[in-house]
C-alpha cells in the first residue's frame, strides 16, 4: 500500500493528494478576478502548472479535467487559452459544463487528475 | 511507474487516457441530437461501450460515473437507458446532477471511469 | 491486476467501487430532507464514514470530494459541518459547485474517492 502525500495542506481541504503514482488537485479558481474568463483561465492553468510541479509531475501527465463554467457562454474564451496550454500529444479526458461557483466573481473552475 | 496511454487524441483533449489499470474517459454527448435525451443517452452509452473496447476493457469494469442532464426533469429518461445498459451486479459508483453543456442541443452528458 | 468489489450493490449503481486501493463512492444526498443545508450535510457525512467503513478505510483517506449544492448560498451552511467534519492534516482536494439534484428537497450531495 501507498502512503498519502498531502500538499497545501488546509483546514478545509488540500491543495492536492498524491496518492502512489496520482495526484488529485483541488478545484482552482483565479486570484485576480477583475480578470474576464480568458484570463482567469490563464491564471488557473499557471497555478495547476505550479501545484503539480510540487507533486513532481508536469501538464504533460494530466489524466482528466474536469472544467466548470460560471457561464457556458464562455465555453470559446476558456477553450483559447486551454488550447495553447494543453501539450499537443498529451491532451487529457476533460468534461466542462456549467455551474455557478462558490463566489460570483469566479468565472471557471478546474480540477485535474495527474500521473506522476 | 506505469505509462500513459491515450486514445483518440485531439489537439483539446483525449477520447480517453489509460494509466496503468485505470482508464478515463471524456465526457460524452451525443451525435445526432436531434434525439430526446433517452436517444441521446442510448447513443452515449453505445459510443462509451466502443470507447472502453479500444482502452481494452468493458461496461462490466467500470468503477464510476458521472452524469449530468441539461434539465434534470430528464433524469428517468436517462435512467430508463442506463438500467437496461448498466450490467446487473457489476453498477459503478455513480452521481448525476444538472448542468448545463457546452451547447443546448446536448441534453446528456456522461463521464466514467473504468478499470481493465 | 486488482479485481474490482462492489459495496451496497444496486440494480442501477453500487454505494461504493473498490479497486485495488482506490475506493470510488456514488454521490450520497440525506435520507431525511426536511433537514436544512447543515442537517443533510451531517447526515451525508455520516452516511460516507459508514461507507468507507465498509471499505475498510475512514475518512482520513479520502483523496478527492466532489460537492455540489442546490443553493451556492448554502456553502457557509455546508462548511461549518464539512469543517468540523474532516480530519485535520488529512484533509482532500476538494471542488464545490451549485447544481439542481436528482429531487428538489435535496440541498446537498457528495461524491468521495479514497484510498484504503
Amino acid at each position: 500500500m501507498s502512503s498519502i502525500e498531502r500538499i497545501g495542506v488546509g483546514p478545509r481541504m488540500s491543495e492536492a493528494v498524491a496518492y502512489g503514482n496520482l495526484v488529485f488537485l483541488s478545484g482552482e479558481v483565479a486570484e485576480d478576478t477583475t480578470q474576464d474568463a480568458a484570463g482567469q483561465t490563464r491564471q488557473i492553468l499557471a497555478s495547476i502548472d505550479e501545484t503539480l510541479k510540487k507533486a513532481g509531475t508536469d501538464k504533460t501527465k494530466i489524466l482528466k479535467a474536469n472544467i466548470w463554467l460560471a457561464d457556458i457562454k464562455d465555453f470559446a474564451a476558456m477553450n483559447s487559452v486551454w488550447d495553447a496550454w494543453v501539450p499537443q500529444g498529451h491532451t487529457p479526458a476533460r468534461a466542462t459544463v456549467e455551474a455557478k461557483l462558490a463566489a460570483p466573481q469566479y468565472l471557471v473552475e478546474i480540477m485535474v487528475v495527474a500521473a506522476r
